[in-house]
């Protein structure tokens, strides 16, 4: 259940404030250069503090390879990737462990799991995980150098005006929604499947395990709810199958079109704001106000970015293998 | 490949102009009362040329149990049904082979497939696919009584009187997008899992599964994007979990929360449509004018409901299952 | 839980004495050239009455394609065949409902399932559905027509001279059991994996799951267990692999050498046989002394062969797509 | 391909040389009071060097919880198991790179693996990834603490005095195989389906994921082969399904009867012995004498009943959990 993929497949494990957080992946070809060095960029990325609106919890963020890889190349065998969880204030959740956090999982997985899960932090659900997911994705990125990916926010509370939409939350005192958009160049016609398997299918699968994610679209997406089909359909202009508009985003039938993939996420804002809100206490089972502590992300629509390419590129790797344009043996 | 479902597990196949279309269910509680008669009425809502605005095309669409059923009860093992096609018009589409139909899989699934894909009517591509669909999601809603799953349109052509909007398309004579939300009540807490297998993933990787799907979202969807924390979050009112706000459309954390589940999904106008389109001949190598022939929906968004509430039946069903709250004899 | 296999996936579905018995195959390559006629030799192989000690029960077994077949090659999507069951008794099997046929499933399958089991004849459970296999296995062995796959029975009740031990059960008027051995050569290095995909686990699945097999051993196998190392051990002589000896049956370490498979399967005697037994009547809760009716085979291992070659074939061309040996067009 | 399991899901990952080995168990319910000090008892059968016969390289083997653990109960999220490898000597593997040693992987790993396989000590391939097993194995077997699982060595080189079998092997200063025998008794009727997950198949997958195994049988397993129907058949006597002999092994149709589950395993020698060897030098491209250097066991099938034991555990609680005999949350 906390695995995905069908040739490259990735299993994430741990917890916001265990030991360490990590994931295996599983069907990475064999000999693929790799070193903790590659992963560093966009682990840089994905971390907080370094942008304004993003939570000041600093990890080191370093991957720990624990197998899979030898004398710097990847052996075919399975790679786990461990970071350690360094800097974690545990005692900032045990405080409020009765008030379930609005927006938060702390409800459902109490719960689901008959109060054995672990909460600190958002344990498992924390987007702490997305570590291993970044690491993932600069893997797969490596693995089809052909291939430019590349999400970035479009716009915040509503502002397409980025900065202006998050300083207009700063000053609110309040955390804030925002769009992410991924275009990806460089895909050969045929990924993806017709009906289940389709390529927004699974793509959407994975944008959706993404923390805070409750939209995706492709091409026009919900605009295509308002078109006429004259004025939808791209027409194929040439035999590489070029289309003159991109109305579709890449994928028709399911299947890749050769033109440039295009999607987007509605990101909500960040569940736990510095407002005062009121919820039920559990322990007495009334509602009462209350405000949440901890150290958070104003916007997380704004550490999105570097995830979505990094989910995207592990589903196009896993695509590619399924079509063999990847060889299990580089 | 054409397989969906961890323990209610559907695999679909067949082709819009072969034998048949059918479905097989393989994980389906054994002892569940079950006959043809129960799968009409769903089956009569997914077909064309009743409601103004859906293709002209009929099939009898009766669901011929082919294993699986003893004595009007399900056994336990593999459920295949079958729907024979009776009412095909291949000609229309042999003469048009040359030309790819722009919105549709004809060049993307000839490049894929190396032209032996079958492409009268849209092979395998077709929405004629979505029977078993229904069939499978009747099924499913048989083994959950105490849910109510409702899906319709909302709005056509950025209509939200949707006969205006259709009216619209009819007097201009081309094809039209639409607006289909979902709403399910009865749902209890604990569906769905962190990250991969969270509801919304599930749900959204087979609800792009439907042809013409092109956006989804849950709650308030992307609507979420434009707002502030402290607005978007849903307080808790009580032990029940019930929700002052349903922001979130009833899945927190990827986990249903109890409240009532809301999606909604952007359906494009049908690539079919009536007005002349230019694009490639791939016999000669350029573009031309040409229109189609064939029946065709005008909004295939007027047919979705029915297909929207089937998936949604099947991954619900499959989540009871993984929860154990439907038992595997009934 | 009744699909096997990962780029080549196989799905069953049917009773004994439903309507129809057959097989879903997903993944097969497009591109293949295939008509029913191809599938004839080995579905006669497989068919009773036609070998002294086998079932005189005669069906046409006529494969009828519903799905994925288009100007006589495979598509690339689903290709689904069904065999109508028209020559069944079922009413021999009614009159003993109550007493559970040793040996067989009758008394598991009505405790798991509740009742609700279709108990005709087997139902699910019965050699019936390998019909389908067999189908399988022989479009799985034209995807390779490199290999050369042969399955043998090489001992009947003990006796290494099988008309023998054939003709011993026959005057002992019993069923018996018996040894089939399955050879493949042509095989290339590299199927398999270490540990949970090892080309002997993934074989030794679906052999299990042939009915009345007991038990599976890879080369020397069980002898292996009464030598030395310095013995068992087969010297590489040159850079193709080939070894001196073949005590490994073509396989290390979960993976093929280049040398010949070799396998060997136990196939327990036919479990209807016309002596008088006495077994549990669970009407009256007591046991009695019953014969069984109804036709059956004498030496269920005589028609083991074709269906020990055909899932073979089946992991193989799995194992073949996984390594990119063969192409997904064909 | 390194994962197995449908609902009680294991990983592995590891090389025998590298930073540790390793195993995520993925799906074990929330709830279960666990600690590393459960492990020890299974994990000290598994070391070598305590019995004669076994290698003398001792790891301290002690399991290190990095994820699914809180407050000594499992949280229902995955659980990662590191085992550090600290006890390596790489330089003897190094040594004799050029001549794969028979019996093992080395020769199919560089082909497959094209050279970048981790060749030390055997890597991926080696025995000590079943350090993971075991430890899955003892958390498998606190789930279901009324079974009675044991696995012993019933014969050595043939010996059914396997001391004298043993000392026969030492003193002919060679490796030798063996046979264990697998014992499992409070099963429940109803596990394992029929054909592709019969409760033989999904055992015999893992069985022969264990190294150096190279035969698997069920009850009389190949003896059957031999016999008549009617002395084959056991009886069912009473309502609890309780046979009067157990010729099945506890598994009929695919599925346990409530009887004994009895099988067997053929172990081969370990292919590492101490006498000289005649192999090919992949350098030389020709044949060369050479003695295997390192520590190893004499007798591999010494290790093996916990491992055995382990696999049959985990197999058990998958199978539990999917007839939901096991809650999800404790």
């Amino acid at each position: 259940m906390n695995s995905f993929g069908r040739l490259f497949r990735i299993s994430i494990f741990g917890e916001s404030h265990g030991e360490s957080v990590g994931i295996t992946i599983d069907g990475c070809p064999a000999g693929l250069s790799l070193q903790a060095e590659d992963l560093l960029p966009d682990l840089e990325r994905r971390k907080g503090g370094i942008q304004k609106g993003t939570t000041p919890r600093q990890e080191t963020d370093f991957p720990i390879f624990k197998s899979g890889l030898f004398n710097n190349k990847t052996t075919g065998f399975p790679l786990t990737i461990l970071f350690e969880n360094n800097n974690t204030r545990s005692e900032d959740y045990n405080k409020q462990r009765s008030i379930p956090r609005p927006g938060h999982a702390d409800w459902v997985a109490n719960q689901k799991f008959g109060g054995h899960e672990d909460y600190r932090g958002g344990g498992h659900f924390s987007a702490r995980l997305t570590t291993g997911l970044v690491a993932a994705g600069a893997i797969a990125k490596k693995l089809m150098p052909e291939l430019r990916i590349e999400a970035k926010v479009t716009e915040i509370g509503g502002e397409k005006d980025t900065e202006k939409g998050l300083q207009n939350a700063i000053e609110a005192k309040d955390s804030v929604g925002g769009i992410v958009e991924c275009l990806v160049t460089g895909l050969p016609v045929g990924l993806g499947e017709p009906y289940f398997d389709s390529l927004e299918s699974v793509l959407a699968h994975i944008l959706f395990a993404i923390p805070a994610v409750r939209g995706v679209e492709f091409g026009t997406g919900f605009a295509a709810a308002k078109m006429y089909g004259s004025a939808h359909n791209d027409a194929i202009e040439d035999m590489t199958g070029k289309t003159r508009t991109n109305h579709a985003g890449g994928v028709v039938g399911g299947i890749s079109n050769g033109n440039e993939l295009v999607f987007r996420l509605a990101v909500k804002p960040t569940s736990s704001t510095s407002k005062t809100q009121n919820s039920l206490n559990w322990e007495t089972g009334t509602t009462e106000d209350f405000s949440i502590k901890g150290r958070h992300d104003l916007c997380v629509a704004l550490r999105a970015p570097v995830i979505v390419e990094a989910v995207t590129a592990i589903v196009l790797a896993d695509c590619m293998l399924l079509e063999q344009k990847i060889k299990r043996v580089l």
